[in-house]
């Protein structure tokens, strides 16, 4: 947590690497020059090079979407639903995500409030294009996955980062709130915020939500919440929600997606909880950047709103009981250092000796043929960490702590 | 085609109807107000209202997409393949890509150069973007659909457009390339082209391509050349093509669907062919503005490209039938000026009389059940022009000809 300075978290030299103008710059606009590496990215590859590589460096599980989810995608093929559908999703994914939060989180959402988009990672892209402007400010509680702040630097706005601490005792993760608070200045035009969070597990609790919505609605600033791991919780139905402290009018953006849920990361299916004013200018914005959700793949999503609590139960079971396998591992490696994770179905680490993540990252690849993610991803702060997904299966997982052990014996 | 001005043809007060700042600009960012009031996605919705109403306002044939496309779909849903794909879609269907354009245009293209998109409309967005910066120009030949204006707009460039002319015999519709070198400035960043053209069926033919990419070449532009009706054009197996003239290096965007060809709206799946050192820069912009296109829908797209020859064949001659069917009906329309199609499955017409589109579109649907789209989708000198999509059975096209006829009667 060392070696913070004021530099902005998602400057052009920090993404970089270096700070030299390239040839692109009459190639393509500047920004685009700004958005290069991406350290996360950059590793994948690295290993995609290596033959039969233990990929635990992707935030997803190796079960396939279940039967009763692809079922209906084929059934609406069959019918022939390949028409197009309406620009912020079918009426009846609208209303079945609205009834998903009255029955999971106890909130009425009107229907204009609910936008289906075609990604998680859209309703990241729409919702900061709507708002952001060259100049503006973000203040972001890190760490943050790499592509939210790769979207804020899109946006051609600036990221203030805060960042959760690891507690002396290396048992949780703890935010200042007053750190968020004094990072807002007055170019600052949003606060995003990851709740349950990738990489650490940490989950903010509703007194935190509360303060921040009602100094984000005193100073007319977004919030902007990426809450897909909200149902990913040990011990809990669903996590707390911005929409548990939020009145219907307030700028506030749920990013949410049905990836990490139901097993759907390559259906590229998300949702955005919006202010209902914000309804028709997200679909102006939708018209010209991609026109919508595939009609058909909304079938199957319906299914998993509606008949997915026992999978998810499932899977949450699963995911427990391997954050405890990979919690056993660890704890028994000297010089360890990481947060038992409450949520989510990533551990997030530290180990001494490996101040450089992205050099760790390769040599676990080229040595162990193991692919985690590297802690720079997710902000400066973080190259001492590494991110494993725990979401796979048993034996996968034990064999690739035992890769890691043997790394690092 | 008269009534033209100095004004850029996507200036906000063009697309507004009125130059007011609304309150909206604390509420969003500038832009979000600048895009507002796409006049055919407002006519669309204006129909919606009315039940029963005959919809062909909307560019699709009402053919849903054929089982050899659906099944290899439900198949790898079967299979598995529901987990992320590549950034910039899968290889096997980015190979598929590449032997369409040698099998059909004769054209070698590296893997590199061939991305695939969650939609057209995604291909614009990402191809617009990588290479507008606010204040840039784009010199764009008109008319052209609503939605590529929206995009520069979104991009915050401006559109100096070049209008197509209406011959004098009303027989076929020309560009002057002298019109397209003049609006060009030191700003201008970009040419924009749709051919073949919706909605006037219109072709650029290979000289004019030819000149257009010399003369972007000497002046370092880009060319963004929007494809995706180039195999629908009788008599011909496809349109010139960009590539047909281009370099593999030169800066050149095609953008393609799979939508029109493939009755395939629904899916949401396009894709851009670009020079190859735009790859990694595309790959970097999609991380952080979809993360790529669904996985398992690639499987369907396969089957279009390497099955779909005798569909598109079977879909053409009904779309030129049609055209001949539609062609006769307005001739005998006294008044009626309008240029038969040589491409696509729009006609575009301009009635003696009915010099406000948007008043006539509404008259349509609230006396005759019938949906077109306003000319004023296309450009601002369209107002007194009409789209009628004729992609659709005789019998209901019978019926809108006649729902038509009794309009003008």
């Amino acid at each position: 947590m060392s070696d913070k300075t004021a530099r902005p978290e998602n400057s052009p030299d920090h993404l970089h690497g270096h700070s030299e103008t390239s040839a692109c710059c009459q190639f393509m606009r500047p920004v685009m020059d700004q958005i290069r590496h991406n350290p996360g990215a950059d590793i994948i590859r690295y290993g995609r090079r290596v033959p039969n590589v233990l990929a635990l460096g992707t935030g997803e599980t190796d079960t396939p979407t279940p039967e009763f989810i692809t079922r209906p995608v084929a059934d609406a093929l069959t019918a022939g639903h390949t028409f197009y559908g309406p620009i912020l999703g079918r009426t009846d994914l609208r209303q079945t995500i609205a009834e998903y939060y009255k029955s999971i989180y106890g909130v009425n959402l009107s229907l204009d409030r609910v936008i289906v988009t075609a990604s998680g990672t859209s309703a990241i892209h729409l919702s900061l294009t709507s708002i952001l402007e060259k100049g503006d400010e973000v203040v972001a509680i890190l760490p943050l996955w790499k592509n939210l702040l790769g979207a804020i630097r899109l946006a051609q706005a600036e990221t203030h980062g805060v960042d959760l601490h690891l507690s002396a005792d290396g048992k949780e993760w703890t935010l200042d709130l007053n750190e968020v608070f004094a990072a807002v200045t007055p170019k600052t035009r949003a606060i995003v915020i990851n709740t349950p969070n990738n990489p650490t597990g940490w989950v903010m609790q509703e007194d935190d939500m509360r303060a921040i919505m009602d100094f984000a609605r005193s100073r007319g600033l977004w919030v902007v919440s990426d809450e897909v791991y909200g149902r990913l919780v040990y011990g809990e139905k669903r996590a707390p929600s911005f929409l548990d402290v939020a009145k219907p009018d307030d700028k506030l953006f749920i990013v949410n997606s049905f990836s990490k849920n139901w097993a759907m990361t390559g259906w590229r299916l998300g949702w955005l909880i919006a202010p209902a004013a914000a309804e028709q200018r997200i679909y102006d914005l939708v018209l010209y950047d991609n026109m919508g959700p595939p009609n058909f793949l909304q079938f199957g999503a319906i299914a998993a709103l509606k008949d997915g609590e026992h999978f998810l139960e499932e899977q949450k079971t699963r995911f427990r009981a391997n954050r405890d396998i990979v919690c056993a591992a660890l704890s028994g490696i000297k010089g360890m250092h990481y947060a038992a994770p409450q949520s989510s179905f990533y551990v997030f680490f530290k180990m001494d000796g490996e101040p450089d993540c992205m050099a760790f990252a390769k040599r676990l690849i080229d040595d162990h043929a193991l692919g985690l993610a590297p802690g720079c991803s997710f902000g400066r702060n973080y190259e001492g960490f590494m991110r494993l997904c725990y979401a796979v299966s048993e034996p996968l997982l034990r064999d690739a702590l035992d890769r890691l052990g043997a790394a690092l014996r």
